[in-house]
């Protein structure tokens, strides 16, 4: 490689929430040889979101600098589903569904990751020939002490809510994945850090070199709020729609537009640094929001495809004189959605639903643009929406699930 | 059977702890077929001392009555060893010692248990077929919480003594082999309560009728105070010889001698209570002393033996005019034994170990009624002694380990 080790620390990280051990790094870097670096999935739900992206692309960078990526399918604990058997909305996965969910990643993954360095592995191939007394070795090898300094379990053991014993088990099944392939370095979001040391300590007792622990932060969803998530239907899938991707991506808020921008965007830092800059002298938020938004579209679709869905989006609402700084709104709503009469009185934008139903049928209630002409007509969880009613009120509206 | 069930129940109470649940007993005993009686035993210790006889004497009681034992040898754990591989005295057990360790076993309990009412099983049988996903879905059977509450486990929590985790999985392990067998019945020692409980929880768990529980008390060695344990080195174990074993159970004192009569003998309620009409009205415990030795050396050996025995310890002792209320010492020494000069010290006996070296000089110190020649002799742990010093002082010895 040619890159010096500090130029490569420097980029590995960027956007890190937090690097263990930097020196352990510097010496793996050291070696010269394509590190191995380790991501966990969860097999039971194969829809990436921008969230998901702010791993892969560290692991992208990763692979820029020549090391050998393993998109690890957790199958193993997927194939058991809830071991209670209590929880029916997670049924254990058969293999052909996780065969089929493994596919479904790797469409997405390799819009991000290079196909030729990226090997996608399941840990069913190791821990399916795990025997009970080697799991009780492992278990062996931690203190129940140990297991409830991890944050959510020590939390939920002082509030008296019950902790599964199995539940200390999994974090050294994950652990040991580390060991069985000899990982040289893990990424995971700041909420795995606990799970990921565990491969650190293990590896160490299984006489390996301990893997360097690499924690990203969790992308907070469109509300700004939450993190982003699909149930919490504030996410940005990585296969939706260039229009809707770039719709959905100038929705959200100027100051949640930085947080994305740090997160995802792949502009040099003195680029954003100028941006920043010009923003402070005055320069119109939106104008960095299309830019961003153009780079998202393009790395998931393509220039094309961003300058369409650029084109689509300014011919919608920039001609209809939405102003600017249009109000944020976020709305909940259950499982059936939000009622649009519901949605123009919750706004403010009419004083009443009564009001809403007659301003719809009078043709005065606008969506993303376009007329609404169904009275009943529902927004569903998610959903990223300009409401328009008459010529001069609009709003800006999310759809969240209810909490 | 031709008892009726209110009168089993009256036997199988008999010197138990604890009954769990006496209802479900009857409901058992109610079907009219053999029940499965199990009761576990650790492979790494095959020596059998009275205390494990409290336990295989209600196994045999249940087998008078008609049922069966199924004499369980924990080999899955046993070959295991100490998983963390920290305890060095706890090496893996092979296949080879741990069938040679059931043969010792069988040996002994055979002086106890009906072979043609008893089976040896080996958890290992089923245990070794578990893999890890098994032993997952066995662990989210219970909780932390749970596991927590049994007493050794809170207390070393709450002290932050360290708990490995593989520690929540053996009770479940010992619970499951309650399922593995269907077992009807467990027995244990007072401080298995709570694994026998996981036995009954994990069988209606898997869908079978809960076995019913009987903790026996534990009995205390030789020196009254301590759990008897051959690490204490306060036992009488069943394959001592009858002279030994005779003259262990004639050491004992007489408040202790009432709490083995209780728990070892198997003479009827009625005789024992005149025992102790006798007593209270001026017999000398030590006829009783010498009823219950015999009773006890008879069932390990003969009744001839017991008759030898005492004829042989009487003349001995009797007749060199040993007082019958000897006055009990407890000593305790290292690995290396007591020398006998310190022990005539410290029983007071002479007032100090130059006193002591001169008597045994000119042959005036005996034990058991033999001379001592040997200054240097040395007592090793878990001897018991009569010592005599000159024509009439004397003393009861008892060596136990150092703590």
């Amino acid at each position: 490689m040619t890159i010096p080790i500090s130029e490569q620390i420097e980029i590995i990280k960027r956007g890190c929430s937090e690097l263990l051990l930097e020196d352990e790094l510097e010496q793996k870097l050291a070696q010269n040889r394509p590190l191995r670096i380790k991501a966990g999935f969860d097999p039971t739900a194969p829809d990436l979101h921008l969230g998901h992206t702010v791993l892969l692309n560290k692991m992208r960078h990763l692979q820029d600098l020549g090391h050998h990526a393993l998109f690890l399918i957790g199958d193993f604990t997927g194939m058991i589903g809830d071991p209670s058997g209590k929880n029916t909305t997670r049924p254990p996965l058969s293999r052909e569904q996780v065969a089929e969910n493994a596919k479904s990643y790797q469409d997405q993954v390799f819009r991000i990751l290079k196909p030729e360095q990226t090997e996608v592995v399941f840990n069913s191939a190791w821990m399916d020939r795990l025997n009970a007394a080697d799991l009780i070795k492992l278990a062996a090898t931690h203190t129940v002490a140990r297991m409830l300094e991890r944050d959510d379990f020590g939390k939920r053991y002082q509030s008296n809510k019950p902790i599964a014993i199995h539940e200390f088990l999994y974090p050294l099944i994950q652990g040991y994945d580390s060991v069985a392939l000899r990982a040289d370095i893990e990424l995971g979001g700041t909420d795995q850090k606990f799970n990921l040391l565990m491969g650190r300590e293990l590896q160490k007792h299984f006489g390996q070199a301990s893997q360097c622990v690499i924690t990203m932060p969790l992308l907070e969803g469109l509300d700004g709020v939450n993190k982003m998530s699909k149930s919490a239907g504030n996410y940005i899938g990585i296969t939706e729609s260039p229009g809707n991707m770039f719709g959905k991506l100038m929705s959200i808020s100027d100051e949640l537009m930085w947080r994305y921008i740090e997160l995802l965007s792949f502009e040099p830092l003195r680029v954003v640094r100028q941006w920043q800059q010009d923003v402070g002298n005055g320069r119109n938020p939106r104008d960095i929001k299309v830019l961003f938004a153009q780079e998202i579209v393009t790395r998931f679709h393509s220039r094309q495809d961003a300058e369409a869905a650029l084109a689509d989006f300014e011919s919608r609402f920039r001609r209809g004189g939405i102003p600017d700084d249009l109000p944020e709104n976020i709305l909940q709503a259950g499982k059936e959605g939000l009622p649009i009469a519901q949605l123009l009185k919750q706004t403010g934008l009419t004083a009443s639903t009564t009001e809403a139903l007659r301003m719809i049928e009078q043709g005065g209630v606008k969506l993303n643009g376009e007329k609404v002409s169904d009275k009943t007509f529902r927004l569903s969880c998610g959903q990223m929406v300009i409401v328009q009613v008459g010529k001069r009120k609009f709003a800006r509206v999310t759809i969240c699930e209810e909490k």
